[in-house]
């Protein structure tokens, strides 16, 4: 059995992030066209908001410190909300990925783990994420529920094609 | 049959949207509680994003130019995604409410147009919205679809509620 540890992400990190949004994206089932059009804008993305902290997040390294998983993490402006009603802002969790070999470990968990006591520490009263097919049982069994969130694309011309 | 009218939201408009959204609130069966507490930050959070244009959107006037509808809509930045995966925008919709006397007669429908073109104007790939159970059927209509957002609160000193 493998022993994990775990550390926040630094700028260096950058195209490891860059390569785990990708491959969350890439199980989930999305076009591989459209990961390559969205790598590099979101590296150029990242990069500023890496270096200032605005992002932030943990890694999960294996016994032999190879990175192995990681989770992203937002503070987010936001109207006050019912479920926020005197907060302006919202945690939002991003580009949690665990390598293959190493899944069914517990490690999106200790990662979770991680994101929900900083989110404390901050002071958060609420959190946000987008599920994908195969994260979605770990966030139901650590409390999370479903949004009545919709979305609508306008690409491909102004047609209106549907999300997913 | 009345006719309506429409003219964008101003400065001046913001006790009206501050009213629109805690009634739209009520109308989804949020707890009055939590309006009250949500409304003068709310207020506070508005103010300069309505004076700044960073929060715009339209109302809907009856034939004696009271207000009796009203959208808003921000632009928020977002991480490129497959959904607009070169741009790291997408839009919101938000505080969508039409008085009740004025239901069923396309005000809702009318006032999504203008935020439709407004974001095609800017050329946005992509919109979001959290729909209350009276919207739904609308979005859905104009070819919203549910997305994968999950939400956890951390409210009441850190026990885990579901969101609603």
């Amino acid at each position: 059995m493998k022993v994990y540890s775990f550390r926040p992400v630094a700028p260096e990190d950058q195209a490891l992030i860059c390569r785990h949004r990708v491959e969350m994206f890439r199980a989930s089932g999305r076009d591989e066209a459209v990961l390559a059009e969205m790598d590099g804008p979101f590296g150029e993305w990242l990069r500023p908001r890496l270096a200032s902290g605005a992002y932030f997040g943990w890694l999960g390294l294996a016994a032999d410190d190879e990175v192995v998983a990681g989770i992203g993490m937002m503070v987010i402006d936001w109207p006050p909300h019912p479920s926020h009603p005197t907060q302006s802002a919202r945690g939002y969790i991003l580009n949690v990925f665990v390598e293959p070999d190493h899944r069914g470990r517990g490690l999106a968990s200790a990662l979770m783990d991680l994101a929900m006591e900083e989110a404390r520490r901050r002071g958060l009263d609420h959190m946000i994420l987008h599920a994908t097919r195969m994260g979605r049982p770990l966030y139901e069994t650590l409390g999370w529920s479903q949004t009545s969130e919709m979305g609508l694309s306008l690409r491909e011309g102004g047609l209106m094609t549907k999300l997913r």
